[in-house]
């Protein structure tokens, strides 16, 4: 797709920024992975580097915010690839709040540390981490391939990472009512959980973002929206 | 400032955009407000208004966004004229944030009037929830007449949400321990003081917009960043 007018200067600095994109985006999927990872292994100096890493990524964005700029200041492009610039520049705030919520989970694990651990729920943080990290390699590659239908799937699996949460938000509420001594570490650990649901929907916003790039389409609201639980008599949208 | 240079084309199509903005401001304060209200007045209408209304903010948002793209690709601004226009969708995907924000507290309404008040938090919320829609109006003049110093205080002021939002969570965390029928409550109303310090999050954000509209600077991370639950044994940032 983009070797098919590589002659155009506007598709050699888009390969420039799209390349910037790709760095982000194994930032942040680094930083996803191995703040589950600090967390279920009680990590601190791994933890302590998602944190470091964090500025990384902000940097990432600010420099792809530029060269967007220049580049619409330049090349003045119109129809198509203007649209595809506004998408970068949109892909790289969501990847940049994606690598805020590692920060956050890297955060709470200095706190983590220091209280009792919640049977059995570390190791499921890490799994809806695993998958929020798929689906991110997932819509960088359909972003890169122009794949609509790969970026409709990775939509359509954010719905697993509800679920996750929504089981995981039943069980800290459960352990809380069991004993109040518990209230801290659920606390901290629903919010990461809440943080790990919420960095699958900025991967949606991307997903959403490709399929506007491809089709011209915004897709409707019409994706199955599985984290239920704010229309409960708990947990939260 | 707009007054001065009426006469180019770009200043009235943008002129037409940020009143947009300004719409779309106005309903986002007028969603917090209410969502806030309904809350302490436990009006499920009011709270259903403010959801059905978020689809008018989030419309709003689509078509800046549209206007901006069409005045990018016909009038190809460079210099200042393009760092506006990069500025207004930001500000406009920050306000519909802000409006996710008051719609999920409207959410939460209609299961809080299921259970069981807890004593004053609804008005601290209320207040919370007040502080935010006067940086949000504040945010807006300073945009509209280009005004650092006014972006300068309203980017201060967030530090005085987080401290209501710090002093809410303790008092919830109390509640919980004190009595584990009121983590329920508790729970719902602890997600909506979150989400109120995050809406004056996305306020600052703006008022960082503002800044570097006016400054060509962006104003560095010293703001002094009082949510420090996360780093406590309690809470979150």
């Amino acid at each position: 797709m983009i070797k098919e007018h590589i002659v155009k200067s506007f598709d050699r600095d888009l390969e420039s920024i799209q390349a910037k994109i790709l760095k982000m985006g194994g930032l942040v999927e680094a930083a996803i992975a191995n703040a589950a990872k600090a967390l279920e292994t009680r990590d601190l100096e791994l933890a302590e580097e998602v944190r470091r890493n964090d500025k990384l990524i902000d940097a990432l964005e600010d420099e792809i915010n530029e060269d967007c700029a220049t580049l619409l200041a330049l090349r003045q492009p119109i129809a198509g690839d203007l649209r595809t610039i506004l998408s970068v520049m949109k892909i790289a705030g969501n990847l940049e709040r994606v690598g805020d919520y590692a920060k956050n989970l890297a955060k709470r694990t200095s706190i983590l540390v220091q209280v009792t651990p919640i049977e059995g729920t570390a190791g499921a943080i890490r799994r809806m981490a695993r998958e929020v990290e798929l689906m991110l390699k997932d819509v960088l590659d359909a972003y890169i391939h122009r794949d609509a239908a790969l970026a409709q799937d990775v939509r359509n699996r954010d719905e697993d990472v509800d679920q996750m949460y929504n089981a995981l938000f039943r069980k800290f509420l459960t352990f809380m009512m069991e004993d109040p001594r518990n209230i801290t570490a659920c606390m901290h650990l629903h919010f990461i959980a809440k943080n790990i649901e919420r960095a699958g929907d900025n991967t949606t916003s991307i997903a959403e973002q490709v399929i506007y790039l491809v089709t011209g389409e915004t897709p409707e609201d019409s994706r199955p929206k599985a984290d239920t639980t704010s229309y409960e008599s708990k947990g939260e949208a």
